[in-house]
């Protein structure tokens, strides 16, 4: 027999901006965009279109702006429990709700109090889950693109008669994190992602890498023993190459110098790095 | 205690273009890109960073190209196939081997029998995981841009404080079809690709929607009912929102014949639809 | 001195969707994307920030709205037409009126007369500027993605020490079309713009190619002999390479079989085809 | 009769990484997208194929590459002169050489002197036209996003029937700079991108704003100010729309605090602000 399984609704892509004037000579700026899932007892909208049970994703868009102004927006993962806990709490028919944040950060312009550059880089963002009175917070960032000149050998791997790669012990070592931590607890949130970016970035720096499956590892476990109110790091990273050009066709020596940036196809790399005695996970994925 | 977690790693999007001779009046072409993904005992090249079990993403690639050689490439699930139980066949480490490609599609110009345009619209694709001597397919399409302007309604949902969105029996109901379904057995894989495709755009334009949601579901299950190999489809739906212009102000009657067609926040609508005595899913997803 | 030069304004990426539902059993639609800029007496804004010659972008918007109420849209080119004109005939500032229009298009599913699949492929566009009592009409298309596998070569090249291309009298072509042919008249435009397509692509797949510069050419050629109201056309096309995969490293032969699709660099030619005693272009580009 | 235009052809995105090794103990590094478009006695290989006047885009590839082994590449203005002088007088079929460069940044990871972090934010770019001895610089960034939460108003604007905006005087401000300035000497390039970057900046930040266009005019006007040897410069800005939020409809009052970043359609904004004693822009643009 043919019937309904796993499923979730939501409003995505939310763009909330929210100024804070409380400071008239230097206001201040959170650009989120915000995404709602929500599941429960919803099978009468699939099997008959009754919607009697579904709170329309405009709905769940108007909470979002409405929470926004009810409530001083700090930290993402405050600001996504607050919804999640809401939707779980208020509509009887929803038994899970997840939000997803991205939040883009800006610079102050220095010339006045009401000026910002958005700062590029890396986006951070959290996806908080609550069902029932339970909850995980999930945060990561991710397009943290980091290279090392130096330090970065790549040899001893397997052999089979495709393979034709030259060892190296001396490469450009390439890619953008995209990471993202399981909490256990509630932690200053801000403070927590601010000490995760910084270990993902010193320990991608002085690692001398073998791999980049070494480099990942290196990178979670910093993370892990950075932040003791993290179980869990999911890690996928690309390998950008950077090829050596061959310039001794036109007479010139390439000594490490000049590399191609190539765009596909890309290495991919992806690991977990965890505690052994973590709790379990639950929905927080 | 810190540990590795699960992990995989491989060559992403791989971009082969097989041309076929066989009829010198009438070539033949498949445009594709390949992705491959391993795991196994990998995790001396995350913990110590010796490589000896890895073979080298550039080795998969070299693999695709050459399997394109030795091999007529027919349906892409047999090509991936082929390539994903040639990875865990021939490297001791691997123990599962996930494939996917995804096929661009190209009509015939009809002035020469050499001559080709790219034809648009979705993406075909599939992911094969081998483990072993097991096997999953699991295909699909994205992008498949679909809209009716008639047969859909919206109205009886929830209510809260937030709820301000107005009733209709007659609205444009759009989406970009995201589908996935898994086969249990090997078919003919373009004639039931052709059916899936088939049986997705029949059911969106013959359901008189009250939901977005009924109609996910009645396209899941016409899929299921027109295939029987399958055992389950995921479908991601966004609610792609066309909103009514208000042209009263200009004393204009609008009589749903103009539409503004909005980007963002747009509904998300995600769903499986299952055969409840489906064999278990393994490791296909 | 400091002083102000060339400017216009206007509102970008209007998305309309049209529905006429003239006839009940089979609905049609029109899919646009409009932008307007208008230039004239503007001075005042930009210097003093007086704004009393500034119709507002908001407003330009309403009328796309508007107009598409109380107008029939036929041809884009005729839309366009008739917007570019009401602005520099109903605001005494502007002078010239610049309205482009990208159209998507749909095939009908074909189990109702209300249901659509986006066709994909190639964007039809349009350009009209009209200044005072003058217009020009600039019409065109873009990612018409072409491919030959035979019929072209590539040899007898200037050589320079970096010159290290191999000569080929057989290699793939492969590019996407980028055409803008401006009108000299008034013509049934939807006829106007299938034979212009149909042109190049049959100037594509039957010219015997030594160059795509020849090629561009040979395109170009044709569709102003196709058709003579068209007095000049503009050809941009990326030259999608697809390099020869060497499988002689693994004992493969690759007779013109297995290719890889390269993304990054591409050759670019751009030319114009013309006829010597076309109008002077004015202010159609 | 139907005759060949004006047409030029070249290699476009060759993606060079160069590193310089000179202090072991911190690297540098130079990102860049380099393109080629070259022109000149081109008819042959449209007309005919024969390309005996064509150096083919893949020695322009290789040009590059070899020129950033034999050279020092300190500013992009500084590579992308060698390269275009470099095309004009090694070839004489080619009169016209245009060069473009894009740089992406990247700042320093402090954990070791060869560690790198993309910095995101805007693109710094550059085009030579190098034409017999003559040449032209072009500099400019794009993609610099900028926003005011205070200091813009909107009003008194032209009115007429399709006008429904109300007047403001508090705006959000927000818009994404593109931003490309002639130079008429050679200068320390690196001095005068940063000290127009941040006139751009401080000009957007201290102008009371009461249109963008008067913001437009204020922006180019101060790196005129700024920078001596800059003839013109034209400015391109997407008036980012940010809207109020009615939440009135739910009991709460939104004092300017809560906003809808929405994406299209936008404002677009666009005008050259130069000197009228300049020289001739010749074939800078």
């Amino acid at each position: 027999m043919i019937v309904l399984g796993g499923n979730r609704y939501g409003k995505a892509e939310v763009r909330l901006v929210r100024v804070d004037r409380g400071d008239p000579d230097a206001h201040s700026l959170k650009d989120l965009s915000v995404s709602v899932a929500l599941s429960g007892e919803l099978a009468a909208t699939h099997l008959t279109g009754d919607n009697s049970a579904v709170l329309t994703t405009d709905a769940q868009k108007n909470t979002v702006f409405a929470f926004a102004a009810e409530h001083a927006v700090a930290a993402v993962e405050d600001f996504a429990l607050l919804l999640a806990r809401h939707f779980v709490s208020s509509q009887e028919a929803i038994t899970t709700a997840r939000v997803s944040i991205d939040e883009y950060a800006w610079d102050r312009i220095s010339a006045t109090g009401h000026s910002f550059v958005r700062s590029g880089g890396e986006t951070r963002g959290t996806t908080v889950t609550a069902h029932g009175d339970a909850h995980w917070v999930v945060s990561g960032l991710r397009d943290l693109v980091v290279l090392n000149t130096a330090g970065s050998e790549f040899w001893g791997f397997a052999r089979d008669k495709y393979t034709t790669l030259a060892e190296t012990t001396d490469r450009i070592l390439a890619t953008a994190v995209d990471a993202r931590w399981r909490y256990t607890e509630q932690v200053p949130w801000d403070d927590a992602y601010r000490q995760a970016r910084d270990a993902l970035l010193t320990a991608f720096a002085d690692t001398h890498s073998y791999s980049l499956q070494q480099t990942l590892y290196a990178m979670g476990k910093r993370v892990l023993e950075t932040l003791p109110s993290v179980a869990e790091i999911r890690l996928s990273l690309p390998n950008k190459h950077h090829f050596d050009v061959d310039l001794a066709r036109f007479g010139l020596e390439n000594d490490r110098t000049v590399f191609y940036a190539a765009d596909r196809p890309y290495g991919l790399i992806e690991g977990t790095v965890t505690r052994d005695d973590a709790e379990p996970a639950g929905e927080a994925w």
